[in-house]
């Protein structure tokens, strides 16, 4: 067994990586439109904990992927997930003026720029995804299914479909099934695609490494939005970086709302060892995985 | 020399062809979230002049393309020009209550809809062209090919890009060489994506039928603009089906602000002589696209 960096070392590496790769990916400032591609930048570099990059290169590290063709993936994914937040925040969505500390791309600059953001990093995603140094031709194939994979968990089967799932539900008592429903397409559904995505990096998978990477990738999703709620309704705004309190400020279901706190807590527990069970077969080289699958359910924000 | 059959029955077949595809390839009105697809369907179906499918499957008939590879590639584009519309309409954009003579999304349904609808079509148009039947690795490589080239289109050196300078000319003088960048950009892109998309379906192409076709997808993307500034400045709007007389109002630089409304005309014929004059080595085969070209600078809307 060899030994391995701490966690916190892993993390921080992975974590510069990403944003390197991110600069690199994201049009430079100077060049025209230089305001919408200064916004771009904005929304997405400096700032974010980088939860999705880090599933794909713990995935990735389990099916010995190339760190290089992860970055690739995990920015994409990392640009779908920044386009989002930037639409959610809009007025018109959850009207919010705070983002990892800082003002939301509408306050920053406007609404008509905020929403060009979205658009058009949503472009730059799949446009990231689609690039790369030619892998021969096994790897076209390869590389069309990330994209079909990436453009489902964004879409209305997906990210968008539980955004709209959400929207709808304000005011209304949810089921807990209709309240995981909601954050498995509206969140879980891109954080699975960070997970395979990495995986798929790496050598081809058995049918039981994509039923384990499902259930991991289901847990941890799950327990990341439980997690969420718990916060929303305890933290404070400055630890937590965006505005708290708002679920119950804007009548919204959350797992807080139907389960109460302790019961809220007691699921993301439960769910952070179901991500861990999903694991056993891989033994030790899952490790960062797991570790992540801890983060996700201990972080303060 | 074959009989072809008329252009306009041409046209109508490829409407219908291309109205059942877009059918076929969006969700279901009955598939949850039921109001957001509604909403993405009610954007798409029943009202579009289909320009981008017509020179996509134009385009592929020169190049003896198969007619569902094309529908595949033409709606995909079809799509992403869709969700321009949608957004573009918004309140922080051009604030359109009228689109191809109904209301427009965010006034149908909200504008929060209006949102997820575009962002929904963006990765529906992105799935659309990752999916069909496995062609074959080397084919693979190539619908790769065409992904990128679809999402640098969409992106912000493309549509995008194109959306962001006009919004940051609004009340300035632009030169003629700043409006055709714009242009360029923000439709110029797309329309070209649609032609080399179609032409992609078909058989390889050379340098100089990549150099024929971008030649002509330029200067039919240009026309396709000035005819929209002199239309906006003299049609009704009953006719236009949207808002007419809306450039002048935003004070938008326009051909006609710019050139005067003869001169603007003028251009419009030259750019229709431009685009014959780049499929002069295709004789009869590229017929379609030299109708294309004329229907674009001859339309009454």
């Amino acid at each position: 067994m060899s030994a391995r960096p701490a966690f916190s070392d892993w993390m921080q590496s992975v974590q510069t990586t990403i944003e390197r790769g991110l600069e690199t990916f994201l049009p430079a400032e100077q060049i025209a439109p230089a305001k919408l591609h200064a916004a771009m930048r904005y929304a997405v570099l400096d700032g974010g904990k980088r939860v999705r990059p880090l599933l794909a290169f713990a995935a990735g590290e389990l099916f010995a992927a190339d760190p290089a063709h992860v970055t690739r993936a995990a920015a994409a994914v990392e640009m779908i997930h920044a386009y989002s937040l930037v639409h959610d925040d809009m007025p018109c969505m959850d009207d919010d003026a705070l983002r990892r500390g800082k003002p939301t791309v509408h306050v920053h600059y406007d609404e008509a720029t905020a929403l060009l953001v979205g658009d058009a990093l949503q472009a730059q995603a799949f446009m990231v995804l689609a690039e790369g140094e030619d892998e021969g031709e096994g790897q076209a194939s390869r590389k069309l299914a990330m994209l079909r994979l990436l453009a489902e968990a964004s879409g209305s089967l997906g990210m968008c479909g539980g955004q709209a799932i959400d929207l709808a539900s304000v005011g209304l008592n949810l089921s807990l099934a209709e309240l995981e429903q909601m954050h498995r397409l509206k969140t879980g559904a891109l954080l699975r695609a960070a997970v395979l995505l990495g995986a798929w990096c790496g050598k081809a998978l058995t049918v039981a490494d994509t039923a384990a990477l499902d259930a991991y990738a289901k847990a941890v999703g799950l327990a990341f939005q439980v997690v969420d709620d718990v916060l929303d309704a305890t933290a404070d705004s400055a630890v937590l970086g965006k505005t708290a309190g708002k679920d119950a400020a804007d009548n919204k279901p959350t797992y807080v709302s139907i389960l109460g706190l302790a019961e809220s807590r007691a699921l993301a527990e439960k769910l952070r060892q179901d991500a861990h069970a999903a694991l056993v077969p891989y033994g030790d080289q899952a490790q960062r995985l797991r570790e992540l699958a801890d983060l996700i359910v201990q972080r303060q924000h």
